[in-house]
């Protein structure tokens, strides 16, 4: 018999409510928007609301409750100053929420990285790390089949690591962030750097501005050889591939996962991801496998199926 | 009663033995040069000569052997293509050295992180990091009480993480490494290319080369208030603080324990690391305790306890 476990992904738009089965099965998703909630205890009502509902109209037990959400500790079932939620300072989502069985929260790129090993790309794998490229960079850590949290619980926070010293300057106070660089916003800034270049000039990325290009639009042009968005992909792996150079010296995993929005740039940002990466590994390495890989969860889902998944390791010991 | 392990420490230079008591006592130690054993066999044997001699003039029993060494592998027991070392390729150093009980490798810098945890600065931690300064930068990683080896054995290699993109060439093949920057090599090339800069040609430290310049002179004229040495100082800080705020994102660990030669820099270099590491911490850090601090252990005698601790570590299960 399947178990059910609900999984929330809390996000600065939108949050998503899903029953998902033991099989990662999604049975139902429910949206509804974050800054509707003036209080979380308001928000924490509506969830229990839509938990009953959903229990009600599908039959199914719900065992557990996992949330992912931006800033969130697992250790203290609080959302700790997240800068994109209507609710300030540190939030305890756990209280009222205990509507059945464990409620468990961590942020959204741990709670991925729990999915991809229950249900996706890291099923066989012990030690790896997962990287969301989206609007920020997130990252999950697995060493030895546990998640790694270390002691204030908030151990995986790649995307604040300095990739440029002195670099663009970031929204947590650092400047040169890997996120600055290989998230969506940092994407299209090297773009638009490159198009005020001489030797770019000619681009059809030429005349958008910040608030207009996407990375979609860098992509659509890159596949249709534009010079300007073929470069601002390679300049993106090579940022990463250093990054990710860089975790495997201090991680040695055998494999790293990409997810998230820009990873849907497929090929033209994974072909030179893969060589700038093997490039760039010790010697050490030159034997051994390292896979690099994209995440085998549906991305729509992902992080409902990553929320529910925490829940799941919980029931499951 | 006392359980005793052997601790060997094998270095470029010289190896040292010593047999360490479960209090982390020191009972006998002996240095060889690791380069007068042409093969890892002869090696091997001289060892066991030495462990015979010193159980047998001291009486205890040795119940495990501990070793630290460059690119040891923990999971196969071998040194791995180890640049400093007189054995090419693969070398199996636990085969032929099971003299009595375990016999557990790792490279020095784990078994210094094992050796503060059993006996030194970490003792009460669960999440800590060691960063040993020295000719290279090696490190040695603590998650929940358990060394990081990582799948391939080879975790917490912070000292080829790059730190300078594109900037000094490192031995590993890539370019700005950490150790580049924070090493006493790096150090001393930090230092002469300040005092050929028109700012600070007037330092003490002008007229060294890259030969016969040391960070104790540069110490020394620090002490003395030369501009360039303290200059040197500030700038090692300043690479090493945003390094282990990297590391604090990475890991959330509770302390990173700095040791090695360098570190005897004290003030000089501690005073601007923790005034540079307090200020690149992200904001979610601010009211939680991240120590900074100095080893514990005796300089002389840390890698030898290090290693020893490894034997201690298995003992104890």
């Amino acid at each position: 018999m399947s178990i059910y476990a609900a999984g929330i992904d809390i996000g600065g738009t939108n949050t998503k409510i899903g029953i998902v089965s033991d099989r990662g099965e999604i049975l139902s998703r429910k949206v509804i928007r974050t800054f509707d909630y003036r209080t979380p205890e308001l928000f924490k009502s509506e969830i229990i609301k839509i938990l009953n509902e959903s229990a009600g109209s599908f039959g199914p037990e719900i065992s557990g409750i996992g949330i992912g959400a931006p800033n969130a500790n697992y250790y203290t079932g609080c959302i700790e100053f997240a800068p994109n939620l209507p609710w300030k300072g540190i939030i305890d989502l756990v209280k009222g929420l205990d509507y059945s069985g464990p409620v468990r929260i961590t942020n959204d790129a741990n709670a991925a990285a729990v999915g991809e090993k229950l249900f996706g790309a890291a099923r066989d794998f012990t030690d790896f790390i997962t990287v969301t490229l989206g609007t920020g960079v997130g990252g999950g850590i697995f060493c030895d089949s546990k998640l790694l949290y270390g002691k204030f619980g908030m151990a995986g926070e790649i995307g604040h690591v300095v990739s440029v010293p002195g670099g663009r300057k970031c929204n947590c106070g650092r400047k040169g962030c890997i996120e600055r660089y290989c998230a969506a916003g940092g994407i299209v800034e090297t773009a638009l750097e490159l198009v005020n270049t001489a030797e770019y000039g000619k681009s059809s990325l030429k005349g958008f501005d910040s608030k207009t290009l996407t990375t979609k639009i860098i992509y659509d042009a890159a596949i249709e050889g534009d010079a300007a968005a073929l470069k601002t992909f390679d300049m993106t792996a090579c940022y990463l591939a250093s990054f990710l150079s860089d975790l495997v010296n201090l991680f040695s995993p055998e494999a790293i996962i990409i997810s998230g929005g820009v990873a849907k740039s497929g090929s033209v940002l994974l072909d030179p991801l893969e060589k700038y990466f093997r490039n760039d590994l010790m010697e050490y390495y030159a034997g051994k496998e390292i896979r690099l890989m994209r995440s085998a969860l549906p991305e729509q889902d992902a992080a409902i199926i990553g929320a529910a998944s925490l829940a799941f390791q919980e029931l499951k010991g």
